[in-house]
């Protein structure tokens, strides 16, 4: 008999899942869309339908001992989201009872980028490391901060919020109601804002004057980049520049030994990052100048988030019996 | 036969010490300046000296367990000064190791913000709280931030360096070697200079003409503000609106229950600290507004980094034992 849990990883397209035994092997794995469900309800349902239907194909014996769930703006504490501007649901939602009552086993949650991190520390880059930083670059903007072994869930278990960062306090409007918020610069959506103001700003002759921003995307525009195009270069420097400072402030902060970068955006290719490590050394304190590594997830093949939400319930239940 | 432990708190100008005994009353105190000590020996010879002669004149029987330090650039993991820009001794001080020979009980180090945080946790109004932040506003800028009970120290030793996040990556210069970092506008020194700009840029008729920057405190200028004098008050709100807009930042990663802000520019008066809660609930993530309180410290009048480096000496024993 495996024992094993299952993780969920739901972000604001799409949700992925995979049944995880205690190595970190995936006995099963599948997603589903999640934006087409308006109603929180219905999507568990179809969740469950989904995930039940494929336990059914697996030919080892397997027990399933806990569910673990990342998702954007969820709360640890509570098992509810809370507020996702980034979902369909609004408000609060008891997502960890909801799912109980499906799957008959504990259920706990933490928000998409601290699962991330624990699954790096569990299965990735992160082994055997008690202070990094994960960020996700996708359609926004995650971090998990892991200090002396621990997450940082704060108070209210809403710490991490390293996409609201301020970076100009009159700048771009983000989702959450502020304005200049990291993720509004440092993400996929972000880059793609920086093209159009490049496009408006500039006379430089580029291809990417005939896309639309919709066709636009990380992987197109660091491309372009690589390729020489004037745009797309001056769009990577002004993303990494805003990226390299707030890594260095998050360094100044909480000293972690290494920045592991996941999600959509880190998989476009090396030119972002090699740009924002120059700038983070630039920016950082002095003392901790050469120290701190800025380095790719080593999960981006695999979902980091999966594995972490399927790491949070193995952990959730050593506690349980300790 | 009382059980004490030494509290040592190690400024730029002053150096201040107290024995403590485990509910945090002080069975001696005294102070001595640093500055005046070129070399690091000499000084720690005077303080052996000065501190030793004080035992003598207590009255009740104590046993000293422990010494506990705190300083600027202390790391806590290498009993070391590192690179202190404020301090005469430069390059890496084994402190720790060098008061052990003069005390000849277990010595331990860490920056003179972690120290304060420990003692407000222990002895003032962060009792019973897991997630704070504490930031002392002096000379400079220092950060101590609790997470989990736990200080964050990093990788390294070197976390909670607040003062040095970035602000204007091109603006003042630090003594830490960078431009435009947190302390340089956010400190008693940062807001003298914000009048000496203020001075330059504008015409407004104020006494503050007829200061030197060397007779200028934060003192005059909060008193001058209070009163309404324009070029006071606008270098309130602009120390104000720097400091909000980074503590909401610092919120947005690690969401403490509330930051606690001591040293000599907090004790100078509220107007600073309400302008800068104003400002502070301006820029935090939405979902954290109206949850966290700036406070002063309750250690004001007491000496929270002599308590606290006491107390970090007590915990440090209670480790030993477990």
């Amino acid at each position: 008999m495996i024992q094993s849990t299952l993780g969920i990883d739901i972000g604001g397209t799409h949700t992925k899942y995979g049944l995880v035994d205690k190595q970190g092997n995936l006995l099963m794995e599948g997603n589903m869309p999640t934006s087409e469900h308006e109603d929180v309800n219905e999507f568990l349902r179809v969740l469950s339908r989904n995930i039940t239907s494929k336990f059914d194909a697996i030919d080892e014996d397997f027990e399933l001992k806990a569910v673990g769930v990342g998702v954007p703006n969820g709360n640890f504490y509570n098992g509810t989201i809370e507020h996702a501007p980034n979902l369909n649901w609004k408000g609060i939602v008891p997502l960890a009872e909801l799912l109980k009552t499906h799957f008959n086993v504990p259920v706990v949650l933490t928000n998409d980028a601290n699962a991330a991190a624990i699954g790096e520390q569990v299965f990735g880059g992160a082994q055997g490391m008690d202070d990094f930083v994960i960020i996700t670059l996708g359609t926004g903007l995650g971090g998990g901060i892991m200090s002396n072994d621990k997450l940082i869930y704060g108070h209210d278990g809403l710490a991490g919020e390293l996409g609201h960062l301020n970076v100009y306090p009159e700048g771009r409007p983000c989702n959450c109601g502020k304005n200049g918020c990291l993720e509004t610069y440092a993400s996929a959506t972000g880059l793609k804002k920086t093209v159009l103001e490049l496009l408006e700003q500039r006379t430089d002759e580029t291809p990417l004057r005939g896309s639309t921003f919709e066709s636009l995307s990380g992987k197109v525009i660091t491309d372009l980049a690589v390729s020489g195009d004037p745009i797309a270069s001056a769009a990577i420097d002004y993303t990494a520049k805003i990226l390299g400072l707030k890594l260095a402030d998050i360094a100044a902060a909480t000293s972690p030994k290494a920045f592991f970068i996941a999600g959509g955006l880190a998989k476009a290719g090396n030119i972002l990052m090699d740009s924002t490590r120059d700038y983070f050394e630039q920016y950082i304190y002095p003392p901790m100048q050469g120290k701190i590594e800025i380095k790719l997830s080593h999960l981006m093949d695999k979902n980091a988030a999966v594995l972490g939400a399927s790491a949070l319930a193995w952990g959730q239940l050593s506690k349980a019996i300790n």
